[in-house]
């Protein structure tokens, strides 16, 4: 501990910390860096940025606590598109998909997304929140402030329900920022088989009931053929449309349906996957402001090789963020860090880009105005790492590097040197 | 805490984890599953297996410490091959490549095996266990209870000492079991360039006394067209096999110099990365029992195409294990789980041929028989971890699955339900 608090006293700030480098990312190229910087915060929100030299008092004099830090200190990781709130895990399958099993044999054992569907319908409130709560806590860890999480592994308004309340849970009892995504429109449920368009229906109609309880802050839908056709989720974006929902899309994952440019048409915050976009869709997310968020996780336990068009994104200016997708059967990731890593092995994106696209680009992709960055007025959210430079954020494979994960000036994880 | 320590007492066992499934690997197929299971320990070795319900007396009778446990008990992991000592870190290297920057560029900017001798050498002992130490930490923190180390970035007598030095250090103070390479042979220093026959004697010379610090366990080379020639390799191992150490070879990485055949012909602990080992080299790599020593990080962040023989490897019976390849250049792994996944991923492995290779194969790489495996007798090296189904040690990427660490019997790590 070299976290110190004095008595009472009328503090200009709550907390401040010393020392160590902060890549602010307030900048449009390169890290924004202010080397042994001081960073200082009043009721949850960044209050200072500085250079230690610059202080005008003594730190005890400023602050009701003084941290003494080195290292690097980044905005809060942003995990913007994760599916953590299900039930079982499909390890099993993964085991005997390794061991040569047939998809078909796969799913005469009960694998598959219906399996966690099954699993994620007979678990109750609690014991889902139970079970996802770790997942959540591993992402924190390894340094994320906020997180999205999507329902779609209920699909009915019971289940979905129920998956969007754990995730408010989640946020509230670890004091990291949930966004909801409503994504009933994820799979179609084996008592609709068929008859797709009556469950997008059904989906349409959940939506207001949901959103009167606040468990919306988003909405999503697979567009693809294994999933819904452009049409349905057009519906389904009408709905959220009409509700003054933001949107997002599981968007040309397997093929080109168009769903970039579907996702931009609806102002969406973001097209995600987006391997087989075209150059029509990213001059479309472009002029909409829709962010390209890249899913390497899953592109790596695929092991897909169609690259997302990463030039034309870069050269039309569409924001790019990275995220884990976690799930259990596609992207069981539960580092966003390790994400960062596979975009760079993967998609060759610059460890800045990587950063940004997990901070900056995150916070846009959910709509979030005050994260992402280290500014004054932006949430207190900040991650002090033990790494001698921004880079090793993507370099290393494993490894616990957050040494503290603040949130809203809170200090949510502490680690000792010798933890 | 579950532990309660009783007062002292006739004790049958020092400590007794009851509850978890174990995966004993002590079988020929499958994980040796025991369901609900007691694992007792004395003087650092397992005393005792098997289902709690077969039990003779009460727990607390039994043994001075009793653990209830849940999840899976599996053997310590073994990472058999570690280059984790070294000074600096080559992230901003990695940066530079992914911006685009030539190898001459890098290497102009001091990039390359070169920059990790240089920094490696300028840096103290202890500022070289300071700057290692947290990578040892890591691994043993996600379930490495031996790891191997291996010199290779002092390339000269007092540097590699050094390295060595520190290897032995970091065993004393993690508690871990660690076996120390000497890899003189791993790249020639600039005071040597173009007398590569003439640093092969050095090399060659400095082992005795290098072995006669008890610094050595075994001898590894770097064999390739990039590192030392077969004929080089050779006159490395008649040293070490004149001297009675075991060898191990960086085999048929890149091409195939018959790197397989050469570290079997001199009974071989193993060959390692053998991407490009021929079939001659397995068949004798069979007949000599060396194992193959699968490196799956390197051929990730390589972006790497060429398998290694698996089925080969599998048909005439050659062992393989799995290990980080822990280095700043082309692994920065930090988790043996990872490397798991990513044998997983880009080799197929299944989930249990990449638990045997990070337990009982990893032990057979490194000589030691009594390691990798549970087993009344063995050494009471144990995982906890919080999983359903050893398979998700695969599975999951990230995250923090060991909740106890075991070592000779004595807990290393132990992680609370919500740290
Ligand atoms: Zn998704
Ligand atoms: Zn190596």
């Amino acid at each position: 501990m070299t976290a110190s608090t004095s008595a009472p006293h009328n503090h200009r700030y709550d907390g401040l910390i010393l020392g160590a480098s902060l890549a602010t990312l307030d900048c449009v190229d390169g890290y924004g860096e202010i080397a042994d910087a001081a960073l200082a915060w009043r009721d949850g929100r960044i209050a200072h940025i500085g250079p230690r030299a610059a202080l005008d008092a003594e730190p005890a004099d400023l602050a009701a606590t003084v941290i003494h830090a080195d290292g690097w200190i980044t905005p809060g990781l942003i995990d913007c598109h994760t599916h953590l709130v299900f039930a079982g895990d499909r390890a099993r399958e993964f085991e005997l998909r390794l061991q040569g099993a047939s998809y078909e044999a796969i799913a005469r054992a009960g694998g598959g997304i219906v399996s966690s569907v099954r699993a994620t319908r007979e678990a109750s409130e609690d014991e889902l929140l139970r079970q996802s709560l770790p997942r959540a806590r591993a992402l924190l860890a390894d340094g994320a402030t906020s997180l999205e999480i999507k329902s779609g592994y209920g699909l009915d308004f019971d289940n979905e329900r129920k998956m969007l309340r754990v995730a408010r849970r989640i946020g509230e009892i670890l004091g990291v920022r949930v966004r909801t995504t409503y994504l009933g429109a994820h799979a179609l449920p084996p008592e609709y088989s068929d008859r797709a368009d009556a469950y997008i229906d059904a989906v349409c109609e959940w939506m207001p009931r949901l959103h009167a309880e606040a468990l919306i802050d988003a909405v999503d839908a697979f567009c693809e053929g294994i999933g819904f056709s452009p049409a349905q989720t057009r519906r389904v974006f009408e709905t959220a449309r009409a509700l003054g929902l933001p949107v997002k899309l599981h968007a040309d994952q397997l093929s080109d349906l168009g769903g970039g440019a579907l996702a931009a048409a609806f102002d969406g915050l973001s097209a995600d996957h987006v391997e087989h976009t075209s150059l029509d869709s990213v001059r479309a997310m472009a002029e909409h402001g829709t962010v390209a968020v890249l899913l390497p996780g899953a592109f790596h336990v695929l092991r897909e090789t169609k690259l997302p068009p990463l030039q034309a994104f870069r050269e039309h200016g569409v924001a790019m963020a990275v995220a884990t997708d976690c799930n259990p059967g596609t992207s069981p990731l539960l580092s966003l860090r390790q994400a960062m890593q596979l975009s760079c092995t993967h998609f060759r994106l610059t460890p800045e880009e990587a950063l940004r696209g997990a901070t900056v680009h995150a916070a846009r992709a959910l709509g979030l105005v005050d994260a992402g960055v280290l500014r004054v007025g932006a949430r207190a959210d900040f991650v002090q790492w033990d790494i001698g430079h921004p880079a090793e954020l993507c370099y290393w494979l494993g490894g616990r590097l957050a040494r503290r994960v603040v949130a809203d000036g809170r200090v949510l994880v502490e680690r000792g040197e010798r933890d």
